[in-house]
């Protein structure tokens, strides 16, 4: 006779078999609010655009945000995986197989679980305890957790401390938690030159001679040597062109689009600052479209920190490595809007995105009591 | 009462109204064939591909080809014409007008008359005179005059001199004639990178950031200081792409088309070693693709300029000016194919490829009369 599924696993499976692709919620944010609801949660969805992002509250003081995503990216093709991506199933290897099964739907159910049983074991814990969980960070990230912060900034909310749900384990749970994400900035350069005939180059400016000596130097910049805790700040060229495809004629505008991945050794100004230094020292007419996606951040050692190393190591018997890696993560929005310290942790990453995720269902229990020991530090 | 058209400006009007875009020859060289077999010239009609050429000589011996086209670009927007492009039409300027009238209709006919007048006198002129006129001029010049010479090449013939009709004054019939065109050389130039994630760059290697240095030195080489005839050899380059829109992704590779525009200072090979020598001192690893689209000539002085230049001042009264400037011209093949001396002589060209495309129509008799002139000095 197989086992009972632990609440957690259960909790999992009734969330991965709803299809909420970005940014469909599907109706998990409704089940998750009902649970919490009945934990003496206050609830409040907000609704932005077509993403439903809802904000559970409980207690007064200082506050706990634990953050998360119900939405989940395509399947890709469906005939590729194992299981039916929206029929969760638990393999002979005791992996719970889904779309969504690590990203994140798994860690939702996690802290849902740990929430349940830390509120029961102590109704009137310490501060605020909070829920912000969102159906948009897969897609565009503008009408989930970036507009929800915003409001609650507006209403002059605050939080000290926010635990991210994404997936940060490589190997086995909690053995990485992310402690800080790098800035990224993007552009789009336009450089202006004078189109023309190529057997006529003096009646002619052409773009790409022009670009080419200030491209070569912006790849060759060292914007900062990085600290000890982000890798020194990246520059790269995604996207480059200009001409019409005819070979006898110099284009007149050349573009180019990149980004920088920066640590908190820099800044956004200062780097555009520095992106026009270099072109204008090259005399390059041109114009420059910058969009800000994300500042970096850091949570340095502090009670967060100690809270979530001392519970991993208590859960798990390892000290989780820190790290800043990777892409961007909803939790640039919480620490600049709401001036939390914010930690990422959440199941191992290896099939996020891929056909096949999938989770051990005993690494969603170890996360779940990690969560609840977090709990406990913090607010018990 | 209006005088009769002179029998060029009646030859020109009959070519004009004929709508010969390339590769068509709508009847044109019928037409010359005609009159040229009445002057006792042997034809001979080449048809290759699409393209019909007519090779017609007359005599033995040294031999000097009149060469041109009957071939026009299109019209562009008809409505834009002062007169329907194809209905010759004398302006109150006494300009003919209509697509074709300066390149080359104009001349043909012009060539054609000065022949008629010359046979006429020198029944036994010393030497061998020959028309060689194409269809594919305007067009890929694959199937024209290239496969021509080839042919004419192939049996062993050969030619000591050259007038190619082309317009190659600027205000004044003549006042410019072209001695020489540079050579063309196009490469399309592919960087083998790595993709991956803009995050990620340790994992890639950005084939924009390995091109941006050695784009920066082809385009700020010295390749020659050109030489009394020609300008310095010039490097553009014309197309550039990289990049799949996508904004966080380093593309895999980078395309780049070039083009030289050479001088005889330089070989089409030396231009191609000197490249890669500049792109292998950057560590580039990369594709090369080249088609050498036309070698330089140079008409020197000799007998044939001497002929053109003493011509030109006796019939006009000015001594013209030479220039290699311009693009690629027919002179090419016929210059490298038949060992000729070649010299580009024609109308004005500040209307070619335009609409209301016009020359004046007794600059078409002055031409004729150069033309006759020339002949006189080399075969009479």
């Amino acid at each position: 006779m197989t086992p009972a599924p632990s609440d957690t696993l259960a909790l999992a499976i009734d969330l991965l078999s709803r299809r909420s692709l970005t940014p469909a919620d599907a109706g998990c944010q409704t089940l998750l609010g009902e649970r919490l609801e009945r934990l003496g949660f206050r609830l409040e969805t907000l609704h932005q655009g077509e993403v439903t992002n809802l904000w559970a509250t409980r207690g007064e003081g200082d506050t706990l945000v634990l953050a998360g995503h119900t939405d989940v990216v395509p399947t890709g093709p469906e005939q590729q995986w194992e299981f039916p991506p929206f029929e969760p199933t638990l393999n002979d290897a005791g992996e719970l197989c889904g779309r969504g099964a690590a990203d994140m739907k798994g860690s939702l159910a996690a802290m849902v679980t740990a929430v349940e049983r830390f509120v029961t074991a102590h109704p009137t814990h310490h501060g605020r305890l909070a829920l912000l969980i969102t159906s948009d960070e897969e897609g565009p990230a503008v009408d989930g957790t970036r507009a929800v912060v915003e409001q609650l900034r507006q209403r002059g909310e605050r939080a000290q401390w926010c635990i991210v749900g994404e997936p940060s384990s490589n190997d086995l749970p909690g053995d990485v938690v992310k402690n800080g994400r790098r800035g990224s900035l993007g552009a789009r350069l336009t450089v202006h030159g004078v189109q023309g005939h190529v057997a006529y180059p003096h009646t002619t400016r052409n773009p790409i001679h022009q670009a080419a000596p200030a491209l070569a130097a912006l790849a060759a910049e060292q914007w900062d040597a990085g600290n000890d805790h982000f890798p020194a700040t990246s520059f790269q060229i995604s996207n480059i062109h200009a001409g019409t495809g005819a070979t006898n004629v110099v284009p007149g505008e050349l573009e180019v689009v990149f980004n920088f991945r920066f640590s908190t050794e820099v800044t956004a100004e200062t780097l555009q600052q520095r992106t026009r230094e270099i072109l204008d020292a090259r005399g390059l007419e041109y114009s420059l479209d910058w969009t800000l996606f994300g500042e970096p951040f850091l949570t340095r050692e502090g009670r967060l920190l100690d809270a979530v190393i001392t519970s991993l190591e208590a859960v798990t018997g390892r000290r989780p490595q820190l790290s800043t890696a990777g892409g961007t993560s909803d939790g640039r929005f919480i620490a600049a809007g709401l001036g939390a310290q914010v930690i990422e942790l959440g199941p191992c990453n290896a099939t996020i995105h891929k056909v096949n995720e999938r989770v051990r269902a005993g690494d969603l229990d170890t996360l779940s009591q990690a969560y609840e020991a977090i709990m406990q530090r913090l607010l018990g």
